[in-house]
């Protein structure tokens, strides 16, 4: 039995107050508390187990070391990857993006090829690509979504031609919490040879991912958005595809020998993990993982699909609120404007004098914004430590809001 | 007075032990250890004022910001940088030389154009010129250190031709612990238009370091280096060279506008920062500053000159022990092999039965080793909490080992 109340008291931060009203979190979106496991394994680490890693051959370094390493294996457990080495660590999802853009579409892509992705991706996975336009002349196809958020895997499939060379994607949606089905997708692709590249920075935190079952060739996780330290994350890259890749980034432990002429690499995944890594940050992505799987990502899901369905229910009874994405499997994400002068941010302000924490603006997603014919809309994200308490209190700081600009 | 006795209570890891011994831990080239005070502002962060930064509009999320954003001043001011907005964060000196070298470098430098360097860089300040070396054609010319270990600045003036590009040098050496002569070299490539990068990694942490006073264009440093978290840094970029520098990693928060066939960027220092930072290291990192500000840097490069001369003489009396790097003003970092049969290896592992870290290996600088003739030493690198009587232990350990196998 999932306890939420328990589950609040792990996150210390959930019991302070904020204008004089406790905390009501909901921009688990941008990024999620930290239990006091993370906490605890960041202070132990810097307090009792603390060196530089791989490099060392004295105690605490092999201690940390160990440590660090050990993540790997609980990345890939948790994302149920094929093997270990195909988990590369990284600061979070822009890092991903960025790696594959730079070191595996890069170099291999020409004018006039092809990169298909949805008008609903985070601009993460956005921008590296324009680059790539901009220096390399290739092609970005936008997939659109329909009028209900969701994005019809076969308009995917239907995109692609000849000159397609990868398909990249968000696993769920940041703005609508659209849940896009990837599995029918890279069996599509796969047929025809085309890697697939997901955006996990929402999915991973809030349902059960099985890599084996996906079947993508990338798949990025953000670990300040999965309860873990800021600038800790991951990314998988299928085998084949990492052995296609040239190094991104260049510094330590990514080689194997530097001459003044000359320089050999070292093996995947060490290859594209430059210089000394968030040692300690990656320690408490561990931590926030294992705690995770102690709660169940089974019983995760159902407690925030229960929030979820409560808050569609609650924001659809205020017929002044428009809230976009209306998926039935979706996240526990809801977008929202307010008919009547109250813009999104202003929103934001009101609603934050009541202790809710809401995010208003772009959500790094202006091609959606555009789609949707907004400039801006007030986002409430749920995580797992998220109550139907607290969706009663965002409906009330709403209907002020209401009243205020109406 | 410094003392060193107060200074090492705020460290919490330096009362543990290790193989049943005090810890002597002198790895601080690889990585220092982190007082309470940076593990109280990381703890505090993730315990009561964390939100993500510059995007949102409630009061945990503009607290962060603004906890963050500070920290852009601390190191201004660490630094004696001319300006805020000319300090880039970054994930440490790794992904600084990266961003110099894809940002400033990749889009300017054409086949035949040459970048001087040291043999004595890191590699860090060698891979991602390897890069355009492989990718671009670009020559990369090496200036040899004398056989004290110094770098003659006239040196490096000699090898400028008219194709010189940039000089990229190390501003202490982490193997040998020389310092440069910047401000000579920076007035002379000043003359000739060529941009000079520092790798002030190692510098930055053992001695007090003047921007305004130096002349360079880059100047990376190394958080975890700083008693900072790891995963924490930053880059100052002379804000003409920004502005000649194209965007390295694309996402969020470094972008104006995102469209579908268009894309524009944010100002600078932002427009080089993308997606979300490290928002709790860099905010350990300030911590971190704050607390060698306390101690003062005169105070604490006073302490380690004291320490380092008192290491001279007592490895100097070790008549079976090669040290490299004999400049007088050097840092307090120690590379030696010993006569026999001991590898820097071993040396190692048995100093570390006496709860002494050291590091062994070519310190990611195999052009120096090669230079030297080596292909590993041992390193004892001091910070500002050893002590006389730490240099004492690991002479009595080196003395044991030189006794088991000679």
């Amino acid at each position: 039995m999932y306890d939420v109340e328990e589950v609040r008291r792990d996150f210390p931060i959930l019991s302070r107050e904020v204008h004089g009203r406790p905390l009501v979190y909901l921009d688990n979106g941008a990024s999620a508390q930290k239990p006091q496991a993370v906490i605890d394994a960041v202070t132990r680490a810097y307090s009792e187990e603390y060196a530089n890693v791989h490099r060392g051959l004295h105690f605490l370094s092999n201690l940390a070391t160990e440590k660090y390493e050990a993540v790997r294996e609980i990345i890939r457990g948790f994302l149920n990857a094929p093997s270990t080495d195909e988990i590369l660590f990284t600061t979070g999802t822009t890092e991903a993006f960025n790696l594959i853009s730079y070191g595996w579409a890069a170099p291999r892509l020409e004018a006039g090829d092809e990169i298909i992705l949805s008008v609903m991706e985070h601009h993460a996975n956005i921008v590296p690509w324009h680059f790539l336009r901009e220096r390399q002349g290739v092609v970005l196809k936008w997939v659109e979504t329909a009028a209900d958020g969701s994005l019809d895997p076969q308009a995917v499939i239907d995109a692609i031609t000849p000159r397609t060379k990868l398909i990249t994607l968000t696993h769920m949606s940041n703005v609508l919490g659209t849940v896009v089905d990837i599995k029918t997708i890279c069996a599509e692709a796969a047929e025809r040879g085309i890697p697939v590249a997901v955006d996990g920075s929402q999915a991973a935190v809030h349902m059960p991912v099985d890599l084996q079952d996906l079947g993508c060739d990338f798949y990025a996780i953000t670990g300040h958005k999965l309860y873990g330290p800021s600038a800790s994350g991951a990314v998988y890259i299928r085998r084949e595809r990492m052995a296609e890749m040239r190094p991104f980034m260049g510094g330590g432990d990514m080689i194997r020998e530097v001459g003044r002429d000359a320089v050999s690499y070292n093996d995947p995944p060490h290859k594209f993990e430059a210089g000394t890594p968030g040692i300690v940050q990656q320690i408490g992505l561990g931590a926030a993982l294992e705690y995770m799987q102690g709660l169940g990502m089974q019983a995760i899901a159902a407690h925030e699909a229960d929030l979820r369905d409560y808050a569609v229910a609650r924001l659809g009874s205020l017929n002044w609120l428009n809230v976009q994405g209306k998926t039935q499997d979706k996240g526990a994400i809801f977008s929202f404007t307010m008919q009547g002068a109250a813009h999104a941010h202003d929103i934001s302000t009101v609603v934050d004098r009541k202790g809710v924490a809401v995010r208003a603006g772009h959500h790094c997603a202006q091609p959606l914004m555009e789609h949707l014919g907004v400039t801006a809309t007030c986002r409430a994200s749920f995580g797992l430590y998220n109550t139907r308490a607290e969706v009663d209190v965002l409906v009330e700081a709403l209907e002020l809001c209401h009243e205020l600009f109406d």
